[in-house]
């Protein structure tokens, strides 16, 4: 069996030492961060998405992928609650893309950016040689807010396991157009102190996973407190996919108890906040059935190197 | 006829006003810069490679990919003499590409990256649904050095306009194996002060002209004093080659003539500087033939969107 893109990224991260002072966050986050000076630091995410795999130019629009693109890097942002400084996008192009469709997907890219205080600031535009399928390559700088980047390797036994919005059924067209948690990142982390956040890209049992095992924990999920989306309701087995579908880009996070108590109480944002499960010892996921029963909860959210595993 | 890359890339940058005290730099540089706080900035370069189009997977290691990935965004460094900080890089992958292609391409990107300083600190890994061809992004920071990031549009009347290295003939090989020229852009901004640069990376007629637009301004270019690479001394027109091929990725410069005469005479690197011509007020870019001849000088470098024009 060929190895995880997570294994594989573990297998990088563990081939150069990186100074910490220099590099506080390196490989394995959703950010990595550089130290500049005089505490002054800023992070750096890159993500690259393509025609196909996430998204399909057959139906979507160039408006949309620019959005997405963006919107992608900016949930990335909002993973570690830093606040977005600017970005730059790479295109390469189909033979015969043309001005027309460039400047539309600018105006998604904008359409995104604007919203959130992160311009677009430089890129790079090229086009396949021999033609090609339309991929391209948002790279996003921010700062950390207030307090420092929440990461994925803090959550402890004990922690309530929460999320944003409502999860699944994101292939139905929210992938092409929600909205990165930014604002509630920042909200949250000025309210009380997370101990471990990402966003969730891959499917929550897959993302859940990398948390517990960067932390050295385990979790028991409780399904019937998962917010299942309007469009997971839709699906054959909405619980299923609100566990394991990927592009919610809502976030998940840990907190103390008494942390998510008094977050809870004070919580006045639109978007909803729930506790879906608490942080254990095991090293394992598990999951309380809507029956009671208790079973272990796999990663079978997306994996990119063995698709639909 | 459709619009050139620098057409579409100037319309992109007047879509949004950026607030100069944030962003000193942005679209139209080989890096934007971007203010963090108390004279603290940093700058961002990004580059997407395609197979086919930037090297061919046919002949060229992954190896030699990973390492143009990212010399390619070290020599955009190296264009506004700027000391190179942190890398990303996001791939695109074949079906079924592997770990033990990964894993070459990953020491391609640390081969060049540990002979700059310059870590890979994070990235992304993702593969075609449908299959597709290799696509790798190379995102890169730098901070500025003991001086202010050199910019394409500082060029004056009576400029020398220099050169670094041989020009032509760079797809026989080099392409894949460039130094590109971090050290020498700081070396030479230690010394003497630079008016305008870049990286030579479309060929000299494309990217002078690149400067001599943004710095509104002409040259004349002396053929003769050109330096013609080995490489493009084998092919039919070696003048031509060194000239209009691209990715020499050596530095185009400029810089009073006072200033040239004192880098000159105290440069003893290795590396060879060459004055090639100078700045004129005439708005126009001329070459003087090897016979006496002075003709217009067209820019006929690659052009992404319209290949080979």
């Amino acid at each position: 069996m060929s190895p995880t893109e997570d294994e594989i990224t573990g297998w990088f991260a563990e081939q150069r030492q990186l100074p910490r002072a220099t590099y506080p966050i390196g490989i394995g986050d959703d950010m990595a961060q550089i130290a500049l000076s005089d505490g002054v630091s800023v992070l750096i995410t890159t993500d690259m998405l393509l025609d196909g795999t996430h998204f399909d130019l057959r139906t979507a629009t160039l408006h949309q992928v620019g959005y997405k693109s963006m919107a992608a890097s900016l949930s990335d942002c909002a993973a570690m609650a830093t606040i977005p400084l600017a970005a730059v996008a790479a295109v390469g192009l189909p033979r015969d893309f043309g001005e027309r469709r460039l400047k539309e997907l600018h105006e998604g890219i904008l359409s995104a950016g604007d919203k959130y205080d992160c311009p677009l600031v430089g890129g790079d535009i090229t086009a396949w040689q021999n033609d090609g399928p339309f991929v391209i390559c948002v790279s996003m700088l921010s700062k950390p807010g207030n307090s420092p980047p929440v990461r994925r390797n803090g959550a402890r036994v004990g922690d309530a396991v929460c999320v944003t919005g409502s999860l699944g059924g994101s292939g139905r067209g929210r992938h092409l157009s929600f909205e990165p948690r930014v604002r509630e990142a920042l909200k949250m982390t000025g309210l009380v102190t997370l101990n471990a956040m990402m966003d969730l890209s891959d499917g929550l049992s897959s993302d859940l996973n990398r948390i517990c095992h960067q932390s050295g924990v385990g979790a028991l999920i409780d399904a019937a407190s998962i917010p299942i989306s309007e469009d997971a309701k839709l699906e054959r087995g909405p619980l299923w996919a609100a566990i394991n579908e990927g592009e919610d880009f809502e976030l998940l996070f840990t907190l103390g108890m008494e942390q998510w108590d008094r977050l809870r109480r004070v919580w006045d944002d639109p978007v909803p906040i729930t506790k879906i499960g608490i942080i254990v010892d095991t090293r394992q996921m598990q999951i309380r059935m809507p029956d009671g029963q208790i079973k272990d909860l796999e990663p079978h959210g997306y994996e990119h190197l063995q698709r639909g595993t």
